[in-house]
């Protein structure tokens, strides 16, 4: 059976997979904490900032490794050097430490390295729909950190240290749970906060395009690439992987179909220019074909993904 | 007067930009060794990979640097240590290095850093011309290690720490001097020897397709984005600069016009199949239009690029 090592496995993300993967999978979630109700697997507190931390997980030869460990965008903007320090050395790190390990086992250490990139790699003006072969051009220090880490990703798999690949994942709602200081925060928030009989702030217009996929379908999109064979990339190892594109407005008409009137009556309109601002300069859409023809599946409605967070988060029970 | 500083000062390219800078111009030319007859500047020895010799020249605050210091694309593929060290951690520790110095001068001190990219940022396949839009897929660690230190430029520049922006320099034609272990030196060693009377190896068919700018081009490329505008790159610091198309049996029907049948009869065709299958993943042609609105021009036709190396660097009298 495959050991798998979950790097932020104390994460949202992180969590779900574990979940998934089961009581009966060897897995270990390294973070620097973890949730009271963790998913199971073994629990290994650290910082992946310190270069030893990589040494020490790297000689434990996991099969499988997913890197999900990032301070958020909002973070890494206001905290430049910490950005750098986890979003991108960490990676450097890591991956120095797997080489080494490869070269000791006399080359036949290969793990799969599984790393969650961003659609922040990108930056406008964009295409009504971005296609596979548009570049990245990271307006934020979070995507230039997640561009960066995907290209050293790809030549240490090139050079066959690891065997490597960068899932750039659409926005991720409903997240369940509490709010976050992301500016993104609202594409759940105006979903969950009503199914739970809250208030939601709207702090951008209703015409405001976005690109969606579910936990459940990140967990998947994560398993998938664990398996995937690579070959098929032909050393083009960054994905745009598939999501559900809508606008506030479609969001707030499923909420409507799924949980009434009374769900959509608790979302205030409140304009917020600074996050305006920053939305405005994010992808709307997306054409991922190469990721679709690789067996990368997401919803197909805002609806779908709506139910996924009746049936999978919501605390109590569903309203409507 | 501008004081400048050119990283990689002994190499061609810098040799090239010190002397069309002149005599009275301040020019610090940094580099590990300089030829014997060196262009105009103060020779400072010494090795960029030193982060104390970052901080040391970072703390002259130069005013514009040009840094065209790397270890070339088939060292850093056999060297993978070495390559990213020198290619990539030395620009990072240089921009740190500013950094520290735009702080320590009340945000005052924004060097422009112009970074010597490359066309190696690319990988197949390719279309037919490449736009400014298509992704960056390095497929090599040199490719991959100019990509990089892009996206890093592009992110301290954002945050204003420095003034930078990449020219990914088409390849150069006609290097003067010997053939060096480049996989691309045949490109001018068709052209150059035979117009020294000596005989040329050609490796790959004449139907190959590749991109050319002379020495004068780099050298006028890298005096306009000294002195550009770059509000005007909104952003997306990384450009494609014009060069000229052609295939090797253009080239050599170029050299025919120029020097006669009897240069060409100099030229030997003798395949070698490491050279074509590296040649084969290169980009072809491109479509620079953002760089030539931004006021980037190169030669237009191969006869100006080989009249250009006659004027600029044949050692003896021209021949035909």
């Amino acid at each position: 059976m495959s050991r798998t090592l979950i790097l932020g496995g104390g994460g949202m993300v992180g969590q779900k997979l574990a979940h998934r993967l089961g009581p009966d999978a060897d897995v270990t979630l390294f973070d620097i904490g973890f949730p009271a109700d963790c998913a199971p697997g073994h629990q290994r507190p650290g910082n992946l900032a310190d270069p030893a931390t990589a040494r020490q997980l790297a000689s434990e030869r996991f099969d499988v490794i997913f890197h999900l460990a990032a301070i958020v965008s909002g973070e890494a903007e206001t905290d430049f050097e910490k950005g750098w320090a986890v979003n991108m050395m960490a990676m450097w790190h890591l991956l120095e430490a797997l080489k080494a390990e490869h070269l000791a086992s006399d080359r036949t250490y290969v793990p799969r390295l599984v790393f969650t990139s961003s659609i922040a790699v990108f930056g406008g003006p964009y295409p009504d729909r971005i296609g596979d072969e548009f570049l990245s051009a990271p307006q934020t220090s979070y995507g230039a950190q997640k561009s960066v880490c995907e290209v050293m990703l790809s030549d240490f798999s090139r050079k066959g240290f690891v065997d490597g690949l960068s899932l750039r994942l659409p926005t991720i709602c409903v997240r369940p749970g509490k709010p976050n200081a992301a500016a993104s925060s609202f594409f759940s928030g105006i979903i969950r906060e009503p199914l739970n009989g809250q208030q939601a702030i709207l702090p951008v217009a209703d015409t405001v395009r976005h690109w969606h996929a579910s936990p459940r379908s990140a967990a998947r999109f994560l398993m998938h690439a664990a398996t995937l064979d690579t070959e098929l990339l032909q050393n083009r190892r960054a994905l745009n992987l598939p999501g559900f594109s809508c606008t506030v407005a479609e969001q707030i008409e499923a909420l409507r179909r799924i949980a009434g009137q009374q769900a959509v009556d608790l979302i205030q309109y409140q304009p917020d220019s600074t996050i305006m601002k920053i939305v405005d300069g994010w992808p709307r859409n997306f054409d991922p074909q190469r990721a679709i023809a690789l067996g990368f599946k997401a919803e197909t409605s805002f609806d779908d993904i709506i139910k996924i967070y009746i049936e999978d988060d919501l605390p109590s029970s569903p309203v409507g």
